[in-house]
């Protein structure tokens, strides 16, 4: 071979050809062992013990085979416990996997689709990955949903219902009429955080064709370490949705998610005592960061957001964060004195608190 | 709510927006358990016992925290594995997902990619979805690369070596041979096969920066079921593939697929013993259809790509279809005579050829 070697200093004509893209942050995944992780709105609890038990009985030898494309298991599991048809779930890996098809399948208009100014961070990255035009009218001053903005000319619309980062839950009144309004268009309810003590739109998936909802198992479910999501909507809609998917994709939940998943759902009883823990704490934290003179909108989520009246958000992250307390800031504007503090067990929101109150007294605020 | 909900018949608005596939067909997983299932190229032994073992002692409570986005575990091993650094590779959710990634990151040329007219059929699937422009220059009559065919100006390139579904091998020195023609391309080797007797383009990664190489755990680490692929390229190929793959989503593989798949390449002694396995029923099966009258490519796969010199391939599809034995057939110009039959235990492979004997015989051929 006497090709030669090109060994210019300047970018190459292959990488010209490489797609440029803004790299997103995730919350941080501290190797440290003793931190307080508060900062990905994780569970602080175990799976269901169900979960636990198909994880010892897992058959590995199974494994050779290649997983059910129809995940039939975790769509029927899903069915049976919402009530709905087989034909009206879908699942993916994670709600983020379930939210990426649902943009690539449903928002092929010129009009741009809508979502708010302040929402989950990775709706105008996949809108901006499958070339989709949008546009973010803003949330009004306590971070509420204009409904106006939502009745104008749109090529779709996404909403998280509670919102993230902010924690709010818009009314299924709201809901109801922005998808009703919108019949020329899909309208995407993302219920990441809905299992915390929010109303779910999935009623109106019996009524209203052009409504998907997603949900996954990644927050009440406590297994964000398995990723799986969901999405529930009309047999049409599902349809569209498993075509696209299937016409790139055959496989993508794995055998263990699929049975795991199942599982999870078989244990109501477990799932209530977990999610009301989350809420009791998140009730009981509420009234201490008010104490220490915090503000926040009223959380239907695991997580609160919150200000402090004179100490500004990145000081306290920084201190939270030296004492091995990791909660999320957003370094972004209009939501740049906020801290996102997921809430874990009750001892963790103590030291939290207990922190914070020396914090705030040391400085003499 | 006084909305008046639509109801005609004809396409609605909403559903105008729904993107237009054509639905992929995967091999059929059929659901009868004394089914022989030689159609999708999976392993007929279960993986190794230290996978097994991992399984047993998964601890389910570590469910509730994301998995590592870096899946540092998994990177570690295949680096370690392989000899390559950590920064030179990248992990997806079964080969699949990589490839559509690479597509993705390196194919934003206005010129065509080239691939050949007959290989996996995926390719043309993701070119489309990614709304990359693409040539299928044709295989030569045994199914051979053309060289000169990709030596001209192009976008990129993809070439699976082994190919799909024809069995066939490329020379080491004609891979490398496009390669360093095509420095200014992105050329990626889909080496699903290679494991089964196959010479891998590694090597070339430590000399050229334009290609990326992509290998599975589904076949010769018996894994399908877990989904977990990788590509090993240079690290700044690398770092664009991991830049546009966390651009819009942080979580793919689950905790399980990461441990486990660790596992799998801590015990080299079962995966030789399993691929020389695979190969000598493989070698003993070739000579048993030579002697049917069947021909076909010199095979370096897990399957063998077989026409009968006188029965066509879709009767002999549907007579084994009807016996509960699956192979896989495709409708399709040039190769609708042949059959691609996976390699399965020797017992399985003796039901194949005994069947396959006596049939031919009643036919009189």
């Amino acid at each position: 071979m006497v090709v030669k070697m090109k060994t210019e200093k300047q970018i190459k004509e292959w990488e010209k050809r490489v797609r440029r893209v803004v790299p997103y942050t995730p919350g941080e995944q501290p190797r440290r062992q003793d931190v307080i992780k508060l900062n990905t709105n994780e569970c602080p609890y175990p799976p269901s013990p169900l979960v636990e038990r198909l994880a010892a009985e897992f058959r590995a030898e199974t494994l050779r085979l290649y997983p059910d494309p129809d995940a039939s298991e975790l769509v029927q599991g899903i069915a049976g416990y919402l009530g709905v048809d087989e034909e009206q779930v879908f699942v993916g890996v994670g709600s983020d996997d379930v939210l990426a098809m649902a943009f690539l399948t449903f928002f092929n208009s010129p009009k741009p689709i809508l979502f708010p100014d302040i929402t989950y961070s990775f709706y105008d990255v996949w809108a901006d990955l499958f070339r989709i035009p949008y546009r973010r009218p803003k949330l009004d001053g306590a971070f509420r949903l204009v409904k106006e903005d939502y009745l104008k000319e749109n090529g779709g619309i996404v909403i998280a219902n509670p919102n993230a980062p902010t924690g709010t839950e818009e009314a299924p009144e709201l809901i109801e009429e922005i998808v009703a309004r919108n019949q020329d268009s899909m309208v995407i309810i993302d219920e990441a955080y809905v299992d915390f003590g929010a109303r779910s739109a999935l009623p109106l998936v019996k009524r209203y064709e052009n409504v998907l909802v997603v949900q996954t198992f990644s927050k009440s479910r406590a297994m964000a370490g398995m990723r799986v999501g969901f999405a529930v909507g009309s047999r049409k809609a599902i349809g569209y949705l498993k075509d696209v998917k299937f016409s790139f994709n055959s496989y993508t939940l794995n055998a263990p998610s699929i049975a795991w998943g199942a599982a999870s759902l078989r244990d109501e009883a477990y799932f209530r005592e977990t999610v009301g823990r989350i809420v009791a704490t998140r009730e009981r934290t509420k009234g201490e960061l008010a104490r220490l003179g915090f503000a926040f909108p009223d959380p239907r989520t695991n997580f609160i957001f919150a200000s402090h009246k004179t100490i500004p958000a990145r000081e306290l992250f920084c201190a939270l964060k030296e004492e091995g307390i990791y909660v999320r800031y957003f370094d972004r504007p209009r939501i740049d004195d906020y801290l996102r503090i997921t809430i874990g067990t009750d001892e963790q929101m103590d030291r939290v608190i207990s922190f914070l109150d020396g914090y705030i007294k040391k400085r003499g605020m």
